[in-house]
């Protein structure tokens, strides 16, 4: 299966997707292998190839070397396809539990074979059909604390680390996190995507200095602190459940950056699914119960992810800081600041740059949505500039209650 | 002059040097070429080629695939000659005035063809030798701004940015660093170095837990921050000069890293030689007269360097940040606080660790030599624990007039 193909890339189809699998000998007998192209053709080909005798599935994930967004198609570098496989490798490492498993890469075809998660639905779909995961707090604090931690300098050899930050440079990708997440919705700038209902809001960030400023502050973060090997893109689309398992997907946005952005980006999107729910669920106590479990989630997350990230340093710190009483609260307490300003910044692109969320888009009451899009606004501005005042997660949460 | 001579790696002699010059043709005519090895041949073999009829000179450096230091030997890396190479045509293209100009180099062969600097003085030696250099503080400014601000997020394109991080990753000279200048020191390890006399003053810092966190803090800073292309060993040693020209050579060290890094190591270094001339000028008059020209350095080139990065930045900003009024002063006072800490490393490890300097080491008084050196550690000691406080130039010069 190691087998290099060697081939100059072209996009696979149907029938090469077949051949690909007996050249890998993926399956034993070829006779009852159906194939199913499940990706939505934006950035990649998905195909589902499974034995219909015996049930054996498994997934061929191939990078387009274009993406295509509102109607737009733009160049993107293949290269995605690397960093995807080498993180999905990375992280089977410490958490295989909530990979997927890869079986092969070939990084000239830009593909990845990969454990087929059909058994899974992406987390925002179910957040918004209200489904609570009992799980799902405990498997992300203690995804996101071993990625941090076994990635780290105070875990890893210097050169180790120094060599996985090469491996995951990843500029292009980078980029568009660093124009569409923390630039161009704090600018007049034609990514931008949102109703004239909500202008004279959006004008008041854009005159906001202040808060231009600690946004650029996180920025310059982003750009700067090579922390921790990153997911990059950990909204609720990249994680596939079910009731009792966790997967995290497509870290095609991988790079080493500041610790507290994947955590962020997850409870942003969970704060943006807890502001929906005023819609989507309409019976008060209903509703009030599973706003109640998504904040319960953020807590877990948090809390999970703490205390499992001092056990690891404590345990299995390798840099002699990590001997000295205290520090870990002090790495921890900025990795905390860190990751309310980034929430902020998740939320409000979400709500008025290039990118939607379901959740929102999906509320049928236009003025309803319009309300609550500019209370979103506010949260996430309050989130940027009060990031330093705001001292633990419950703090953090009253925010989001104040939605 | 371009020709890859893709040889196998031979550390060059006499004769084999001047092979090489004639085959890249650096000169002429080779009847009255004169050879001397002027290195240390501790690091690297450095040879001076001249022609003693028409005066026309070159350097040819070659690294060592090992490092001596006091007495032992070990392998080091022959990357470092391709990474000053790069550093020094990096510099070349915003501050040629400010480097040796490189002719030629070959990464197989370890070695730099470049500009004969020999009628320089090494600039700590000059110092030691109370020599005034009346440019010395307006050229490290200006090329301290210059290289921070060229090779930073604020200027290049992201993905020239991220590449030339990637060029310059650095793993083996960086742990030199890592280890020598922010752990070794503060732990009892066999790498330090120093007397008796001195153990109870450094038992303090060993016991010290506070100051090992705001340590332990400012390596983590020098592991993650990827802010700008440092030199990254800036002493008064890697610093040639004449009365009126000032050469920064030796970037042997350079990676991308936080930004109050390099001044840090100038104005360290710069306090070291001030504290030693309690001892090596006895007149008090000409003594007070040299060591105020020492603070005047200091603050000239604080000066300096603060007011050209922010001419930069306002002249030559392209990340949207610059554009947001006051910005440009969170980054620099950022700045001015890691450069406080990092030079309280630089004097500590100057004075107990692996590498003295002579500016110390040549005081003839042992028992005043003591004393100063228990200040120094007080210095050093004050500065990592009270960076924060430290509010501007004049403070910070204050901590050295009490040395």
């Amino acid at each position: 299966m190691a087998t290099t193909l060697k081939q100059a890339y072209q996009p696979l189809n149907e029938q090469t997707v077949v051949e690909l699998a007996k050249k890998l000998e993926l399956f034993t007998d070829y006779q009852h292998i159906e194939v199913h192209e499940i990706g939505d053709g934006n950035l990649n080909l998905v195909f589902r190839l499974i034995d219909s005798v015996t049930g054996k599935s498994i997934i061929v994930k191939q990078a387009l070397p274009y993406a295509k967004v509102v109607g737009e198609s733009w160049p993107l570098t293949l290269d995605r396809a690397r960093i995807e496989s080498h993180s999905l490798k990375k992280s089977a490492e410490f958490a295989p539990e909530h990979v997927p498993e890869v079986y092969y890469t070939d990084h000239h075809l830009a593909l990845t074979v990969m454990e087929d998660l059909s058994s899974h639905v992406i987390l925002r779909k179910g957040l918004i059909e209200g489904i609570q995961y009992p799980h799902l707090a405990h498997h992300i604090g203690t995804f996101i604390a071993k990625s941090l931690f076994y990635t780290s300098d105070l875990y890893l050899h210097p050169y180790e680390k120094k060599e996985l930050v090469q491996t995951f440079i990843n500029p292009e990708l980078c980029k568009i996190t660093e124009d569409l997440v923390f630039t161009d919705p704090f600018y007049d700038i034609d990514t931008n995507d949102f109703p004239s209902e909500l202008q004279d809001a959006v004008s008041e960030l854009w005159t906001d200095t202040e808060l231009k400023k600690r946004a650029a502050a996180l920025k310059y973060k982003f750009l700067t602190r090579a922390e921790a090997l990153l997911h990059g893109d950990l909204h609720t689309g990249s994680i596939f459940v079910t009731e009792t398992t966790t997967k995290i997907i497509d870290p095609e946005f991988a790079y080493y950056g500041p610790q507290g952005f994947d955590i962020a980006h997850f409870f942003a999107n969970i704060a943006l699914n807890y502001a929906a729910h005023s819609f989507h669920i309409s019976d008060p106590l209903k509703r009030s119960d599973y706003q109640g479990y998504l904040l319960g989630v953020i807590k877990d997350t948090w809390e999970t992810f703490s205390d499992q990230y001092r056990e690891l340093w404590k345990k299995e710190g390798v840099e002699a800081a990590t001997k000295l009483p205290g520090f870990e609260e002090e790495i921890l307490s900025g990795l905390f600041t860190d990751m309310i300003g980034f929430a902020g910044c998740e939320v409000i692109r979400r709500t008025i740059g290039l990118a939607h969320v379901e959740d929102l888009e999906s509320i049928g009451d236009f003025n309803g949505q319009i309300e609550l899009k500019k209370r979103v606004l506010k949260l996430g501005s309050d989130w940027i500039k009060k990031a330093e005042s705001i001292k633990n997660i419950d703090e953090f949460i009253t925010y989001i209650r104040s939605v």
